[in-house]
């Protein structure tokens, strides 16, 4: 890639990282599947649990868009929860890597959490490790792997991170 | 607009919105109003009343930058209060719209307070929902609507956020 | 500068300033002192003393990359310390000023600290201070300081800020 191109890649993923974002922010969680591939993944595991090569134990797993949708389901219909704001806050990304199509990116962020007596508290920090694609020239995530620091949180993690 | 020129804009308002929080955070309040418009307003409103449509509970509401100035004037001459220092994080700005020469924008923030006893609290989020405009290619804003996440904070809210 | 070169600096800057803090997160800190200048110098100093004029008191004080080094072998060899996850988020770089090859630039910082039973504490905000000069197109830092809006920290200050 020459200079110009990865400027027009690094700003599209970064957009695409504050879309996905407020979407979950301002409650609109019915978008929140429109950000992934038909056969797009989302996962959410501890980085204690990586780091020590441990396998199981996601918080969320999801193997393609039909099961995230199930997610937004749950979230509007059946699933009985506090209900909070939510900011994220969400670093620029890096391009790690790419295997053809594929850009491997990173972001590091940050979750707080409004709770509605008002109070902020900083709840969640991890790292987005993103395999993201273009199709039509808009990037969509192949796959969103959360990677959390936090893994003692004050409460269950309902909406996505 | 081309996507060489969308670069330009969003970097220059992700410039301003640095900028403005920088003025705040090394406490040259007196800047802060160089900003705006002549006629530019500034808002600060809580997420849970612009929610439920409740219009009034503004925690400022200055609709010139005469107004906005006779703020600065009021935190170094008139008002007491407990000094802190403070510390924004703003997120890349996305452009969410366009009415001729007036830019939709928004940006999410998290504001840290750090007491003279040096202790960090993480006191506010919320969104930017900005109006801006350009004057000799430097952008100002036009409108600038602070929604707060946070409706409940450990203390007065005198420095704008 | 033309406005196509000003992003191309801001660009890799911003860059530089995301390998820096991911060293340290992802606990590579091996690499931390490849990110200055031989004769790079790394400073940590509280935002209290800086405004009182007060040259003492920093925290850490290494003027060359051997210094920073040996941090590095402190850090794994000899030190004993309370071991935690760190998470940093840094705002968008402002080129402030330049001196010839050496471009002024400063950025702001949150980190949070997540213990190893998994909470997240919000511990550190502050200014980076940077004087950055590239060599073959890639920048380095030939000094930052760090500048605490923190002075009352929950635990000592081991890793780099």
């Amino acid at each position: 890639m020459n200079e110009v191109n990865d400027y027009v890649i690094e700003r599209k993923i970064n957009q695409l990282n504050l879309g996905y974002a407020e979407c979950i922010d301002a409650d609109r969680i019915e978008e929140w599947p429109s950000w992934f591939l038909e056969d797009g993944r989302y996962l959410i595991q501890t980085r204690e649990n990586l780091d020590k090569r441990l396998d199981g134990g996601y918080w969320m797993y999801f193997t393609n868009r039909s099961m995230i949708r199930d997610r937004v389901t749950a979230l509007r219909h059946i699933s009985t929860y506090n209900k909070h704001y939510y900011r994220h806050l969400v670093g620029n990304a890096r391009i790690v890597g790419r295997d053809e199509a594929v850009y491997f990116v990173r972001a590091s962020y940050l979750i707080v959490q409004i709770s509605y007596e008002g109070r902020t508290e900083c709840t969640h920090a991890g790292e987005y490790r993103d395999k993201i694609v273009f199709r039509d020239g808009t990037p969509y995530f192949k796959e969103r792997l959360v990677v959390c620091d936090t893994f003692h949180t004050p409460s269950a993690v309902v909406y996505p991170l």
